[in-house]
């Protein structure tokens, strides 16, 4: 229909589909007006001459001043005024918009047209030579600066001065005289910058104009903004010139901003504010305080009504939450601007949760509109960003967003004292250089956790996480003085019991106590959940190790447990010297003692955890992270040897030389066991290999425990996960024994218990033979985070603090693959195995595990590959359900258009 | 031809082919029966009687006692003797024999079918009382101990006891009445022994025998020698029964064993010993001492010329090297064995290569009759195992095999001694806890390094076998106390100055000064050599890091370079403080300044490469490992602080306070950039994308180097190598980047380079993206040791230490995978990246730089993977080429077979 080389385009030509072209802001001014909503006319220069201008070495392409124009003609036209004319003028903006939204970024000039005759036409037209030197001086001031570019302080320098000299605060103290003295001393500073008069042609003024706008694109703030909110760079923008209307000619005008519903609550009311006798930047500038949009229903109903009717019609016509700009001009309302309203999680949910109650919408198109950051606010404590906002605060540190919600509490510097304040009722953040086994039980205690080293699989991220407290973790910039007990960041410093507040979905640290948001699991949010799931295919499952963290993933929905980390019960303060007796032992004798302990422990753990789980499936990871981690700190050891060595030598003491002497036999078998690359050392089922007591335990205390509960009548559904198989051998050699193990409990107990055993994929070779590992696993569990790190070769704790930022900067990598799953490597791998796997194995149970078990976009891979079921933090269940829906959904998107 | 069922076969029903059913010994037998030499008659009861044995609960198979009769009377007929008769006894020698050898493992019983009457009629026939009780006395033990499981040191005690009462020492001097008691003794033990009396019945004692012969198969120590021989458990022994000759009848008889050539040298000359009037036992026992065959030739040159043409048809007909058992019986010789016989490396090649002259096999199957091991054999020096089994000389202790070939030297601690003692002549091993960059000079100056800690990648065996150094590495029961210089081992303590012997191809080490065997790159070695390069396929560079490598790789037949490690450079005592300083810079200045001084060296270096390789190509990798590996070791710094502050803090000292700070600046250096799994950290290409300048900075002395040597009118073809990629995008930022550095040179220089750049393949997501990466890389070269790390999960250091040993043992794997490739794993990732590199770019060349491309098994694997060439050690390139000639010889086989 439109010429291909159309490039300008009336208000009546466009409509809201027409975004590539006409820009967000102009293909919704079309709309409106089409609509017959009161729009001042006006037209837009369509995105195709901005890349014109660009290719053609920023001149604007040929004929776009004749098209501009014969659309100025159609505008005169409809107004009775003329662009130029002295007599009855017609003054427009001239604006910036590009495809989405990159507000402030570009520029706008307002009431261009204006010389020293349109000027006098303007004073006698309005009857206000105040408001047309207001007008006048707004505009010299506008365009010198963004088409001229001259530095815009020089301008408010002249105006601060007439105000210092008239001894008034307000522009709006000054008189007509006044701004009338003002614009000649701008247009002499004019002259004096730029050597060359202000353009008197209004033809030549908004030619340079729309040259500025198109320049803007590629100014340094757009083009950072861009590369953030990933836009391309080679759309371009729009511009928009429309007739102005006035909101400052006296008190029957005024201008205001509102969302047709609130954006912060998703209450279904108009929210926003406006000012009378006021133009739009004057609302924004906060000299004058706006008024809540509420009291222009008091003010003059009819305006108000017939606003609200205009949001309301808007609402239903775009189906969703609009965010509008209004001007009303001696007492008649007209439209500047629509499009989406931006809105927080909680009102996300409920607004779109309510209007399918208002058949506005439909469930599936709910669903699509509610994103993972969304449901992340409702479900976590959050900082006040209107606060902050407001007060201009900033962190003091970020590090790295290691466990999401935020946390405020009296700063400490070790678990103990975390721990005797947070039993004591005290909020607490501990903070650390890093945390280790020792000091989970200041973790519990603590509101949050902050550390200044690791990443975020590093100790604290992942006991954090497991436990739903906010983390930040890897916070380079900070000093951790654990022994002065302070935490410094350059030249601020922070004593013990000093509070601060942190940020774990952002990785932000704040001095002080700032307000927080409690998270909100209201009623929309389960309705919207119930819609989730009656779409989904995908199950959802959580990762907990503990009755605790089960019952919450129950409360979140989930449909059972993808995976239970069994070593994590062995850190707790009363195993962990069980565990280290048993890795120590000297003997078979010593070991079978300590392991007996352990299994007591064990299987009371597991009961736990099954009763929680009330009969849903349940997989439990035999131990996996190498035995030198249940053992303390080889630094430490050798720091604390070499003191005591200088001591026994110049002191002396049996005592010490006592202590020297057991420190040193705990060095020595750390020194033995210790890895060049942990990661890739001995644990997982190597370990069982090497030592098969441990996981003959293990099994034991999972089967006691399930055949307890089955004999009191509950129904439990253990399936036991093998970890770091590389070769079916390994998975054979230790399913064998371990079936053994699982006959005779079975025999002792008589009854039968329905368990099965399965691997972790999270090694490239066992994607590369599934076939192979799937005559022995009953299921796969795909452990991403351990393929991703395989299969790039990064070391996760290594690689997210010394050079994965940068490559997601430099787009060597689309994103961090720790967080979404990298398709074309370990996606490929991943498909393999699913093929692998299935084709040896056709009921082969499949899901995964890894974090990216909470990610949308790995999710919708995951439905992809067909996988049975994803497990994710039991605080990221909710967002899984949703990921789960969505991606169901966009099949039947897909069928849509391939029919 | 053979019916299913039938069981037993006389020799003539027999041929050497029939290995499988007859056992090794069975099938020679038969062969050498059947082309008409002397073999005294009988049969053999097949492997299938064995295995029927074991699947029918360890009884014999129905029927074959008859068949085993309806044989001896063949036999009978053959001789005139009957088995069981008084008057003329035919005895028989019941000896096991499986298709593989396995000497000593299984039992066997001579002289069998004597008891009261036979015995009467073996002294007739033989006129020789002595003898006939001499050998009954020798059957009654070996029945007594082998059939009827008494314990054999019994029946010794009873011989014992009658020497000393007759005050003789040897059992010749007993007389026929002193063995008749004996043998009266021996049947009285039986009777207390079994309750039972000696069978008297020859066919009851058969029957006895042969079950027990195949009980043997599965006694303790055939099954453990058949594990360390993979040789299969199931496919049972066969066993043979022959009428009995006699050499210990009177001085015109005897027994001895011989080679066709000497397997020690491979002269061409039968090599040997016999006795005259013993038994084949006397000769092993070693009470009386042999006597060399030549010796033969003077005695009875009838009798040796007999034997040596036999020992000529033999080869002849066998086409191979023969090792044979005879006995003269009363001037008339019987073979009673024969076998291709072992031979050392230096045989082998020398055998091979005369044997094709001699028209005896063709160059193909010289070829293929020489194995890595005899190769490593000619190219190192290596410990005499004659002497050590002469002497019973057991190592000290054992540790991994690092680098192979022996060395002898005094024990000494510190490299700088090393370097001192070695300068001046003197012979050295280095002992050392492990090695860092410290260490070379002392290194090199040594005839072997020796570590208590570290793997088979550990500094010390990389860097021992970058040089030809043996080395033992990972030798976990030495404690090396470097500070009192004394190494021990248990109990054992040596000194620094003790001599001291280390085998780098065993990993062994031993106490004091051990002959060493040089080695030998004999004429025999060229031959074969061109005779492999004429066949192969495959090309073979070596990986080589300075000049006097590179010179040596062309010695060994290298065609060109295939790794050099531009960072072992940077090790280099001179070049080391500078390349801290590159590190540590705290100003671009700084660092570019350092780079500027690096430049220099590096230039030199490559020229001297370039040179040495005159005109072969020479692919160069950058800097691959983490910047932290050149600084100090962290754990050391901690120690040092820690003594240092507490120095400090004691007795203060402005001297030791400076060094403190020093101390703590570089500690706080190292914590910054120390990492949890350096293997998979910040290295390789990830470190050129974060720090640019030091790559740019050896393209460019790459480049110079080259433009260099083609002014002097060479030739020169360096191909620059970019490590650890892992996605197409670190490739092209790189590439790109040194590109421009490339252009850059050769304007400067105004020479055209030929240069070429490409990638490692050596982390699992390149060689699945490998299409995409093959649009920049100009060639592939496969990192298999970081592959396999990746692929497995494992990490080589942490792994061989730990629980690879015990995999291998186990059977996880079928063998290291660090030495031969996985096929399954990473040889599927190879194959996917040959098919997505070559579909990319169909010339794209491709080799492999991992050691396993010395690994014959894994050469033949590159063989059928399509690559161009395979690059190792200098010191393997003799076997790389035989093994690339191999591979391309067993295509030809496989051809033969298809067509």
């Amino acid at each position: 229909m439109t010429p291909k080389n159309k490039r300008v385009f009336l208000f009546s030509e466009g409509n809201a589909t027409m975004r590539d072209l006409l820009g967000g802001k102009g293909a919704n001014l079309a709309e409106m007006a089409n609509i017959g909503l009161p729009v001042p006319p006006g037209f837009t220069i369509a995105t195709n001459a901005c890349t014109e201008y660009y290719a053609n070495r920023q001149r604007l392409p040929a004929g776009l001043m004749d098209e501009v124009k014969a659309a100025l003609a159609t505008v005169e036209g409809d107004l009775g005024k003329k662009f130029g004319d002295p007599a009855k003028p017609l003054l427009v903006s001239v604006r910036s918009g590009a495809k989405f939204s990159m507000p402030g970024m570009m520029d706008t000039v307002l009431n261009l047209g204006l010389n020293q005759e349109t000027l006098r036409g303007l004073i006698k037209e309005s009857g206000n030579e105040r408001f047309a030197y207001d007008a006048n001086r707004r505009f010299i001031m506008m365009y010198g600066n963004i088409v001229l570019g001259i530095d815009k302080r020089r301008f408010e320098g002249i105006l601060d001065e007439t105000k210092r000299r008239r001894r008034v605060t307000l522009d709006t103290e000054l008189s007509a005289v006044d701004l009338k003295n003002i614009c000649n001393e701008f247009l002499a500073l004019v002259l004096t910058e730029t050597g060359e008069g202000f353009p008197g042609s209004p033809y030549e003024q908004l030619e340079l104009a729309i040259e500025a706008v198109f320049r803007s694109w590629q100014n340094e703030r757009a083009i950072v903004y861009r590369r953030q909110e990933r836009i391309p760079d080679d759309i371009g923008t729009a511009v928009n010139i429309q007739a102005m209307v006035f909101g400052n000619l006296g008190d029957d005008c005024g201008t205001g901003v509102a969302f047709t519903r609130d954006p912060a609550t998703g209450e279904n009311e108009l929210y926003g504010e406006y000012l009378m006798n006021a133009q739009g930047e004057d609302v924004v500038a906060g000299i004058r305080t706006p008024v809540p949009i509420s009291a222009l229903r008091r003010q003059s109903p009819k305006l108000y009504e017939e606003f609200d009717a205009i949001g309301r019609r808007l609402e239903a016509h775009y189906r969703d939450v609009m965010d509008l700009e209004f001007t009303i001009e001696r007492g008649r309302l007209f439209m500047l601007q629509c499009r989406a309203g931006k809105r927080t999680g909680p009102a996300a949910v409920r607004i779109a949760v309510e209007m399918v109650g208002e058949n506005l919408i439909s469930k599936e198109e709910a669903i699509q509109r509610i994103t993972a950051s969304h449901l992340d606010q409702l479900l976590h404590p959050r900082l006040d960003d209107n606060y902050l906002t407001d007060r201009g605060i900033r962190p003091l540190a970020t590090g790295l967003a290691a466990s999401p919600g935020a946390a405020v509490g009296k700063a400490v510097f070790d678990a103990d004292t975390a721990e005797r304040l947070g039993n004591a009722g005290e909020k607490v953040i501990l903070v650390r250089e890093e945390t280790n086994p020792d000091d989970v039980n200041g973790m519990l205690a603590a509101q949050g956790i902050l550390t200044a080293r690791g990443g975020k699989t590093s100790h604290a991220a992942v006991v954090a996480r497991g436990f739903g407290i906010p983390c930040v973790a890897g916070c380079d910039a900070l000093s951790v003085d654990s022994i002065e007990r302070r935490l410094s960041v350059g030249t601020v410093s922070i004593a013990e019991g000093e509070v601060i507040s942190i940020d774990g979905s952002r990785g932000a640290v704040y001095v002080g106590s700032l307000p927080l948001i409690p998270p909100d699991v209201s009623g929309h949010l389960s309705t919207l959940m119930e819609w989730c799931d009656s779409f989904r295919v995908l199950r959802v499952r959580a990762n907990a190790d503990n009755p605790r963290d089960a019952a919450q993933a129950v409360e979140f929905g989930a449909e059972g447990i993808g995976l239970c980390r069994t070593e994590h019960m062995f850190f707790e303060a009363d195993r962990l010297p069980i565990v280290q007796d048993m890795i120590l032992a000297k003997t078979e004798t010593q070991r079978e003692a300590a392991l007996a302990k352990l299994l007591v422990s064990q299987q009371a753990d597991f009961e736990g955890i099954f009763e929680a789980m009330d009969g849903l499936p349940v997989t439990i990871r035999l131990i996996d992270p190498p035995l030198h981690e249940f053992l303390p700190n080889y630094e430490d050891l050798v720091r604390v040897t070499t003191e005591l060595r200088i001591a026994v030598n110049t002191l002396g003491g049996q005592a010490t030389k006592d202590v020297l002497e057991e420190k040193e036999a705990m060095l020595k078998a750390v020194e033995g066991m210790r890895e060049a690359n942990p990661m890739l050392g001995l644990r997982g089922v190597r370990l069982s290999i090497i030592f098969p007591g441990i996981v003959a335990m293990q099994t034991r205390a999972i089967l006691q425990a399930a055949a307890k509960l089955i004999k009191a009548g509950r129904s439990v559904h253990p399936e036991i996960m093998i970890p770091l198989v590389s070769t079916v051998n390994e998975l054979k050699i230790v399913q064998v024994q371990l079936e053994a193990v699982a006959k005779q409990v079975v025999a002792e107990q008589g009854v039968e218990i329905p368990y099965l055993f399965g691997t972790m994929i999270e090694i490239p070779r066992a994607a590369l033979t599934a076939g192979e590992i799937a005559q022995y696993a009953q299921f796969f569990s795909f452990g991403t985070n351990d393929l991703t790190q395989t299969t790039f070769g990064f070391s996760r704790d290594d690689a997210e603090g010394k050079f994965l930022g940068k490559y997601v900067e430099l787009k060597v990598l689309p994103a961090n693959p720790f967080e979404t799953i990298d398709r074309a490597g370990v996606g490929q791998l991943m498909k393999l195995a699913m093929e692998g796997g299935r084709g040896q194995r056709p009921d082969l149970k499949c899901g995964i595990c890894g974090e990216h078990g909470g990610d949308p976009d790995s999710i919708f891979f995951c439905h992809e590959l067909g996988l049975d079921y994803v497990s994710c933090s039991p605080y990221r269940v909710p967002i899984a359900r949703l990921a789960c829906a969505q991606a169901a959904l966009n099949d039947r998107v897909k069928v849509t258009i391939d029919k």
